[in-house]
């Protein structure tokens, strides 16, 4: 029998959320999400429903009955080269925005516990439907089908619960009344009773990015949702579905809770004014944001009615000044340039390595030979042209093709692109990484972001040098992630202090099964918010304590 | 024997910080700092020290040892009419912000027990001199000497200990190490050590206000403090000797702790733009203001750089519908409207009343009675000339003396303010309230904020108007506080509504000993943060959890 009330869902998922809050406070290992793809797990027929479900999306009107409709519009191209088709609802942004007002005093009279028993059932749905999801999420934005399904599946709705874990939490230290009772010598005391209403701030915009649609976009909806606030997604154009099939999920559970439906909404406009319009309405008080620099600086600088979490572009970098794991390194390093061919916030850009070269346990290596080394090491994990697609994926834009084909102005080639047929899908824009070499003077060149499979080893006077520019790196451009490896503790605490000046989360000497570039939900504190990349953090108590505020009345007990 | 080390420190304050912890839990009534000012609890010559060690300033330096100092300054004048004369050091902005970076580092590696320990360390101290203080703060502000003592004493420290119990709660939860260990199948598992560092986000501006210099301070001090930031207080000029006092303190505590005391610094300037360079220096990450609409306006569009927390001015106001104690209730206004001359962020100013007049326990009672009644029941607190001076306390700016001569401009006067003799300062410029009377339609009367001893009974057609008016104050001209009166519970109730939409704290039917302007810490939400007269809370995690930030390292274990 289904949960029929908030309060019945509170209680059905009451352990989840109970596991959820030890495991932020101890941020270990753990998940309620299997990131397995396994029939076992989800289901012998999971994987073809899932299939099936998103095909009958394709060429047909995605129905949300939002408000305000005016129109169809089907603007993704997969690149994966599928027709998608798809058509979503064109509405029009003052019609959502009534109609979350609208349902905000509903959702606030449920109170915390209903708040997150929905979410968490929501997050339920999503998972069950972790193979759609995933196949959406694979054709919009490219990525490989295993990374599709784990980081657009399960890694997502970790970082949702994650964000609806710290919002329970938070709300939960607020008591509901109190009776406050001040001793006045002789006399009686004075007395009061005192209420205290969890109040949202008002309408969320959560504004996700066209190659992780749902891992970046669930945070800020869940944060946004459990602490009050009416949610409208707006979807990057290229990949609308996944977030299209999240918005339809989590109506339709509202629907059955007796909760209006309007609470969560799906923003798809023709026109980008639209989405400036919609960013600076009055009424929306938070965006959140993910994409690049160009349009989230405009947010930051104009929607000054909302408080804006961004996760803008940055310059990801590696020192390398020694290693005792010569192989391990490279083949590490590899793989983080390849997965999804570096179309990743978290992916390396600059890999700064002495001109003197480093100690190895291979002997000495002179920079031109870890610079060949990465590269062979990179026609390694790519040898295999079945996994070479399936780690790569495709191409998600245009921008990045042209930037790959560019790359060769930045620096000298050490590894030339190549393009890649996919087995499967004959259209597919895959393509290897590029990796230049480059001297640490030539900072217009590595020194801006290169969004995609685009990489530089960069040539630093020596390993003291390295950790300084990549200081500067992450406090003047950003970074989500910086790596270093060496074998002396000295080198290894210099980073360490760079990083906490710099603000910026930091792996050592990655040589086995976890990338620089991989952040763990309920365990890694995704961008630190400290630094120009990101101005918040998945998750902490930051990125859900300002999202409600504590509205109190007082009367006097006799 | 005093303690040595901040971990000491933590110790020997550890049962009154768990008991802060437990207080902002349950919000209840709860203190560590007496509000009496006993010989019994502050020591037989407490008050006479107090006053001496004031004294002992006048006309003389007050030495601070800070970095940069290029001259001194007096720039204070009493509302009490007594000569000041202390002198300031002026010290260079770069030079203050150069040495808060410098002693950071130091500041970050005790942790945030030992922060939380040299912090309770501090606010005993302040405690221990709150007659000093309190002194500073009555000749100061023009503060009436009981309130300056509870207010400018116990009650401020309440608020800074409130702080930094909320500051501790959020970093408790951040573990310094874990371990991750995600299971691989029939693999071993993938094992990671990470270590989790709570970072200060930058140099923290706290500038002060005119009226409240120590209430309004501790709160973003101490949670700038606890979280890891150095500070510079930013006194307002006429209100620098509380200031300047705690500033000493804490240096002390700094010194005896073997930390920099340029962690904590005062910054006093002689022109209005070194204030402006210092706010929008890109080393200051946070700003906490109280004070004007014009200078917090402009630290919001101009200190882009930092997060700001704000204060500004609002329209207070309180809605009577009906009551049934008509007497007590405008004994309760009264006196609000007299405590330290309405020069309270949280004092009354629009009184709305229905045209028709509103049921009593006395029978029917006209507008005009009501405000007639209102004015006998101010002229009926202030008829002894002791308690009168000891309520009002004296006119902190000439500003307000403008007001109050202009104020017929804004109404009819049903109640003149007087100028009123203080026995004991000759000087001193006492002035009772001025009520006056308008109608809804009056808007640029009371629809702004006319700070100080003026107040408007304003005609409104009947109780849901008045409620309507309320909320429309709050949201577009803001409030941190308002009040109804009212014996139907369907008005409380579409009041507690309206204040849920506005974001506004709500007292309802004060009759007795408490008064909407007052606001008690570890209890009461200061301000809300929802409407524009403030966009943050005393306290909440939201004035906490974004002024640190976590940033991680992890690496392989074997």
């Amino acid at each position: 029998m289904s949960a029929t009330t908030p309060a019945q869902l509170f209680d059905k998922h009451h352990a989840t959320l109970e596991a959820a809050v030890q495991a932020i406070h101890t941020r270990g290992y753990w998940t309620p999400y299997p990131e397995s793809p396994s029939p076992k797990v989800y289901g012998e027929t999971a994987n073809e429903d899932g299939k099936k479900a998103v095909e009958a999306c394709f060429g047909r009107d995605f129905v949300l009955d939002q408000p305000g409709q005016s129109g169809w519009t089907a603007p993704e191209r997969s690149p994966y080269g599928v027709e998608l088709g798809v058509r979503y609802p064109v509405c029009a942004a003052q019609a959502l925005i009534d109609a979350a007002n609208a349902a905000q005093p509903g959702w606030q009279r449920i109170g915390p516990q209903g708040r997150v028993g929905v979410c968490l059932e929501i997050l339920e749905r999503l998972n069950k439907r972790s193979f759609e999801i995933a196949h959406a999420v694979m054709l919009t934005t490219g990525q490989g089908w295993m990374m599709a399904f784990q980081a657009g599946g399960p890694h997502a709705q970790d970082r949702g619960l994650e964000a609806v874990a710290y919002a329970y939490r938070e709300m939960k230290f607020i008591p509901q009344e109190t009776v406050w009772e001040k001793p006045q010598g002789k006399n009686p005391p004075l007395k009061m009773k005192k209420h205290f209403e969890i109040v949202g701030r008002g309408v969320a915009l959560v504004i996700g990015c066209g190659t992780f649609p749902t891992w970046n976009t669930y945070p800020g909806l869940f944060a946004a949702l459990a602490t009050g606030n009416p949610v409208i997604v707006k979807p990057h154009g290229n990949a609308i579905l996944p977030a299209a099939i999240t918005v339809r999920i989590a109506r339709e559970v509202l629907v059955e809770q007796g909760l209006d439906p309007n609470l969560v909404s799906l923003a798809v406009f023709d026109k980008r004014e639209d989405t400036q319009a919609l960013a600076t309405h009055p009424a929306v008080k938070s965006i959140d944001f993910t994409g690049g620099n160009t349009f989230g600086q405009w947010l930051i600088d104009n929607a000054k009615q909302a408080h804006v979490y961004a996760e803008l572009a940055g310059v990801n970098n590696v020192v390398i000044e020694s290693t005792d794991q010569y192989k391990a390194m490279l083949r590490n390093l590899a793989f983080t340039l390849c997965l999804y061919s570096g179309q990743m916030c978290t992916t390396t850009q600059a890999i700064l390595v002495p001109a003197g070269g480093i100690d190895t346990d291979q002997g000495p290596k002179s920079f031109d030979e870890v610079a060949a080394d990465l590269a062979a090491s990179i026609d390694k994990t790519l040898a295999d042209p079945a996994v070479a697609t399936a780690v790569l994926g495709a191409i998600q834009s245009e921008d990045t093709l042209r930037r790959i084909g560019e790359a060769g102005e930045y620096g000298r080639i050490v590894l030339a692109s190549k393009k890649i047929e996919h087995a499967e899908f004959p259209h597919a824009q895959v393509r290897s990484p590029v990796l230049l070499a480059c001297d640490a003077a030539d900072e217009k060149s590595y020194m801006e972001e290169r969004f995609g499979p685009i990489a530089f080893v960069v040539k630093v006077a020596d390993g003291a040098a390295a950790i300084a520019l990549s200081e500067r790196m992450v406090r003047e451009h950003g970074a989500l992630t910086v790596g270093v490896y060496s074998t002396k503790p000295d080198v290894i605490d210099a980073m360490t202090e760079a990083t906490w000046r710099a603000g910026v989360a930091l792996s050592i000497n990655l040589t086995g099964g976890v990338f620089v570039n991989q952040s763990a939900g309920f365990s890694d504190y995704h961008g630190v918010g400290m630094n120009p990349a990101a101005n918040a953090s998945y998750s902490d108590s930051a990125f859900v304590a300002n999202r409600f505020r504590v509205v109190q009345r007082r009367y006097h007990l006799a």
